[in-house]
């Protein structure tokens, strides 16, 4: 048994800290590298690809809306065109960094409201996907079961790597409850419920209920309370559980 | 006899529109695309591509300084390694929409207040540069030949294009004369002034005195006033001067 | 009779140039100012002020969306606090304009899609609403009769100014058709539907209908193609009806 | 003996945190609050003005160059203009939360870079005071003693606060040292340098030089590490040594 763990990762900006990247690296098998729309720079996004390189850690892009204050977490209406253009842009920034540094670009994730709404709208989700297609019709995406994007990326020829969420809540319906922050967790919980959906295809939602999830790659945010602690309990019991930590091969 | 003519083109932004790429991309045979710093956002990128694929234009990235609201043409202190991580990003974006348009990046030209930084700084030259060697090797370097760029981009391995301008002036040690705004002029004016930089190896300096000038390029901008009617002139009094117009091949 | 005429002002970037702030500033008696958020820079702002005061126009805030690149035209879900916070910055920093230059600022009117939003929702609205109030309880409120703005804005007990729009269009409901790019128009379709307005209180929506309208300032947008003959045909339509054009009183 | 201790504020910017202003709030008299350029944003300005309020600590107007990614701290050749009207912008904008929270605005003290480029530049200089006495000639300027700023903004008939600075070095020439970060400090070491500044009006340079040093105001930074711990320390030995904490009165 297999399984990707992937995190948010270059969200620094300036002078400003977000994470705690060079302890992640250690613990991750994909790295999700922030463009500088909602978050990172050019610097951050150089440093964050040398981090990935010296531990073998895959890296792809994670373009978001273009509001750097807004973190890429407020909704904005953007057309479908601009959405593409804006996801060309960043994945095509960031894959210079890696070129640069001598690897290939492995994903693409679009973070945040982008995330979510690629999930709900085909429209959003086809401009994210004919993007990624375009510069490099290799690069796997990384999304959601639940939505309309994973089908669509399937349909239009996309590499899908499906995605479970360790440390969001799942509503009843299987949609993730995306906040502007995020709450603190125990470690125990975490690995807990990522054991239970990657042994069981289960995940209890925030209504009580038991729903079917699926996917092969792990998400853990840097920017939880406790992130670094919970990463590593999580990535320890699902070794011990005989689950292979590692990235989908290019 | 062969010459390249170079225009600075995408640098509308936004519901800002500047220049008149359309028509300039008639007469043009390398475009040098704002990158989104100084400039140009995503969709007036793709669009710019789009126009430049469709007249067999080659493209180049135009990185400048991240300062939209300065143009670029304000000089800001970076280090070199934020000068590297810029133009690594801004150079990437372009890259990817040319990908994405089944084109090749041709060159890479620093914009407005870099382009002199470059020509003035050798640190700053070396991060161009090796940004652009770090991307793609055989990418061509634009630059005046006056200058510490130009030799430095020669000994690092880059393939470079020493630019003549047609639309902005001279002093006499060589320098060009870098306004926020471009002046008026006359059609025949800069044509005549082409011509002689390309036949005779001379311009007249603001000072009046003749000096050696040489390129295989020739820039025109399309912010100059009466722009489309100079670059036409030019145009047409080159190949009427048995100049053929065509961008250097990779 | 007595109608006040307002157009949205200082909307150039940088080096961007729109509108033509001088020429207009001829013919309205209120300007709105865009405050840097949507369009607009500190010195574009400066310059516009001082126009309005040369022309005894009375100039207004002009508050929008933090998005320059959408010009404000783009919804973002921002929260009512974000509102409220965004207003006090943008009104605030015209406001010292204002002082700077002797004159005492006259009123707010939410921009692009703020307006459309103040005007659907209700906490939107009273976040403006308590921005404009917490500043200064004498500014006037610019917004249209239609939606929940208004009402709002005067229980608040702000000073409405309800304004007509010349250059837009109406749908069944009496809601403004908000677009990205403003539609080529003839001025005398303007003159008339502006006379209309005024004098009959009704104007055709798009589907055809006579609806009621009520106002005491017409805004005639710059940006529209044509924009300075509409507003003079439209001033002199007024004025040759025997209507004063002035701003209200402070 | 009396002295107000002031510091940087308000510099935290969307989901970004920096430095620890409540709990700063409780030890310094004055608070410099960063207004949107190269920190802080709309939400931070007017929570930092409700601690300032809650805590009777006077607000002053801290504005930057326009340059988030690099904190102000990267030098950028604006022109006077710009900076007038950069200056009148920030300071406006803050100003109106502290009109809308009930307060009086009662300083400015340029950022960064700013700072240093109006000690230096009496053109700056110029531009920095000229605003600030156009929005309210009641406002104090804070600067160091050091450079062209003070005697100017004094002949400019500005009220003058000179800064001592207990956090930064200075040379022998009494010139700042101004780094991007800022260097970890022994509290000891802080409050001993301080109270010699105050009672003997002497710092020790960088190159060891006892120099003269005057002011009525000192800076303590919140971003140098153990920020916290310093400012407690060097009050407490302030106060032990029976100087009074208190900002100038308006």
């Amino acid at each position: 048994m297999q399984l990707d763990i992937n995190a948010d990762m270059g969200e620094s900006f300036g002078m400003y800290k977000m994470g705690n990247d060079a302890q992640f690296m250690e613990f991750v098998s994909s790295a999700n590298v922030a463009c500088g729309f909602h978050a990172s720079d050019p610097t951050v996004m150089r440093q964050t690809v040398a981090l990935a390189a010296e531990r073998g850690v895959s890296v792809g892009a994670h373009p978001g809306l273009p509001d750097l204050q807004g973190f890429g977490r407020r909704e904005m209406k953007l057309t479908p065109e601009e959405i593409y253009d804006n996801t060309v842009y960043q994945v095509g920034a960031l894959q210079a960094f890696c070129q640069a540094a001598g690897l290939r670009l492995h994903h693409v994730k679009p973070h945040g409201s982008l995330y979510g709404m690629a999930c709900r709208s085909e429209e959003v989700a086809r401009a994210v996907c004919q993007a990624t297609l375009d510069i490099d019709p290799e690069l796997y995406l990384y999304i959601m079961k639940k939505g309309v994007a994973g089908p669509l990326a399937e349909e239009m020829g996309l590499k899908v790597v499906y995605e479970l969420y360790g440390d969001l809540d799942y509503d009843n319906q299987g949609n993730l409850v995306i906040t502007r922050h995020h709450e603190a967790l125990q470690p125990e919980d975490v690995s807990a419920k990522v054991l239970k959906m990657v042994q069981e295809g289960k995940v209890t939602s925030t209504e009580g209920a038991e729903i079917d999830i699926s996917g092969s790659s792990v998400c853990l945010h840097s920017d939880t309370p406790g992130a670094l602690e919970i990463l590593k309990a999580a990535r320890r019991a699902l070794e011990e559980a005989g689950v292979a930590i590692a990235s989908p091969p290019l």
